[in-house]
């Protein structure tokens, strides 16, 4: 194991990361601090990887694949199955899987007799880069995504690079939206990395990736351990992401991949922050498009429309966004580039903006 | 408000609880520290009490009376409902009810957002004197009461005595079974007391009322705040409800009021104890089941069966015991009184030994 990525998310409990070839071979030690388990899948994971954690001869549940995942009626099912699996206090619960799995398992597990421990097993590239850290947990509702849910810090999150081979080109461009964003955020070296080598990254490099995902699991540990309730810094995570957030609702949440929504919610905030005078760095929104294309992502909602064949009506995406989490009373909250590494949360827009910009 | 009795709860934010005629005057000043706010009731209460909130005109749900509301159900539509409603991280959620819509709407108020603001404002004996201090919040689930749930802080209590005027008779003398507990807890003094008003507690004399819901509120105050998270001290108030969880679970929840079973609980955990030889004074499990007769209350599953016209099989009730929040890998852990004042934690149990209990 002397190959793994490793460093601590200082919350509170601390959370180690270990990052790297093999890392689920960790997992059997650290179930032994604990009462029993309970692993959560699904069956895409479960066939191509279940070997790697044994899951044939533990307690687990399989539950559908993405965003579908995120209902009241899995995380009901989830609990009442960890219920009957005689789950106590002093249990874990093993999230194997993607950004959704970890999710709707992080929930439960906060949930279940009032919080028993999670350790996240992220498969894809999105949830190692962004979802598995940090805590937050979710569900979606009728009315918006991730409109329910709390804050639960993993015991500790275990990214085994291996189970990345697997992954379909879709979930990799998913994964590289929020690896754009972590880069945006980061600063200038880290996007000239991901400009460099934009094309190896589509392409799933295993090094590329491992070095993309060390990076954005850095950053984010860093913003996390600072504020960990989201209440300043922690917002700047959410760069892209009312866009984004409000793309996968009008389209239906599960149609359009988070990731993606995430890339066209980058190039839509530069433009937000060209128009609010916000964007310092005039190269960066055309910058920004550009390493989108690269990485297979697309720059406006007309994209999206083509390529994912839906239509995504504009006055439902303005509405969508004044429900999201981080407006108070109605007024649209944006979080905007003003150049690589630096950015303005808490920008005012008004709904007739917003409007002009989703082209 | 000069006649209100009023302490803070020292979690962290702290917790002001004020009790008496009228307390419900104060909630239009705390809610204009918030950007909205919408209130959870139920029909009887809306019916009953509705003006004294000027519910009318304002944002509310209404759901189903007693234990029926701690439902995924009714947990999801309550979401769906202040997300229609626009709520937003500033907004405030008023718990306007007994136990099951303070719980309910408490951990909607967890959820939300990842967590907004609550004021319980209890109408029942049993609120007032128990649930709404504290931050527990839970709902049900097949596979026992209370097993997913959250921590969640009120921001306040407001209980006013005024509502309890219209509480059944049944209400009343649920809400004694945990009056007893907290006697028990407090002392001599506090369960004397108790002794010696039990005829005008159970007619529900609101000066009587009032003295013992102060002297539960204060005791469950001081307790909470050393021990917000239930890890050790807190436990003791789950005396008599290891028994009572299991009764209202093979009685099917709602059927026998919660504090009722807590009261038969108490008679059990004093026969627990005696048979475990934790029980110091000698005269207490008679003398508590003089008290349980006084007000109205059953010390065994006997009569518990007769009153409610219901079967309690014992084998069920003891395989639901095994699945206690407080039980650790399927041994039973039992909090055990020792004498008015003291009690035994974690004292385990076996099956056989409980099974010859419930008589």
């Amino acid at each position: 194991m002397a190959d793994l990525v490793r460093f601590d998310v200082a919350t509170e409990p601390r959370c180690p990361f270990a990052l790297g070839r093999g890392a689920l071979a960790e997992l059997a030690q650290l179930e032994s601090r604990y009462s029993s388990s309970f692993a959560v899948t699904d069956a895409t994971v479960a066939k191509l990887h279940g070997q790697r954690i044994g899951l044939a001869t533990r307690a687990h549940l399989l539950l559908p694949a993405g965003e579908a995942a995120k209902s009241f009626a899995h995380l009901e099912a989830l609990l009442e199955a960890m219920a009957r699996a005689r789950l106590d206090r002093q249990s874990l619960v093993v999230a194997f899987g993607g950004g959704s799995i970890g999710d709707t398992a992080g929930l439960a597990a906060a949930l279940y007799m009032r919080g028993i421990a999670v350790v996240q097993c992220p498969t894809t590239l999105l949830a190692m880069a962004d979802s598995a850290i940090g805590g937050k947990t979710a569900i979606d509702l009728a009315a918006g995504k991730n409109l329910a849910g709390a804050f639960h810090s993993p015991i500790a999150v275990l990214a085994d690079t291996d189970t990345l081979a697997t992954l379909p080109a879709e979930q990799v461009a998913s994964g590289l939206g929020e690896v754009l964003k972590c880069a945006l955020l980061a600063g200038e070296r880290e996007l000239a990395f991901v400009e460099q080598h934009a094309e190896s990254l589509r392409a799933g490099d295993s090094a590329a990736l491992a070095r993309a995902i060390e990076f954005c699991a850095r950053l984010k540990a860093s913003i996390v351990a600072r504020d960990p309730r989201e209440s300043g810094e922690r917002k700047q995570l959410n760069l892209g992401h009312t866009f984004a957030h409000a793309i996968e609702h009008v389209a239906g949440y599960g149609r359009i991949p988070h990731g993606v929504a995430v890339g066209c919610g980058l190039a839509l905030a530069c433009a937000a922050s060209e128009r609010a005078s916000t964007l310092a760095d005039q190269e960066l929104a055309a910058r920004v498009r550009k390493i989108l294309a690269h990485l297979g992502l697309c720059s406006s909602i007309a994209e999206l429309e083509a390529r994912y064949a839906c239509t995504l009506d504009r006055a439902a995406l303005v509405e969508a966004m004044a429900l999201d989490k981080k407006n108070r009373s109605g007024v649209v909250r944006l979080v905007l580039p003003i150049a690589a590494g630096d950015v303005a949360r808490d920008v005012f827009a008004l709904p007739q903006d917003l409007r002009e910009l989703l082209v």
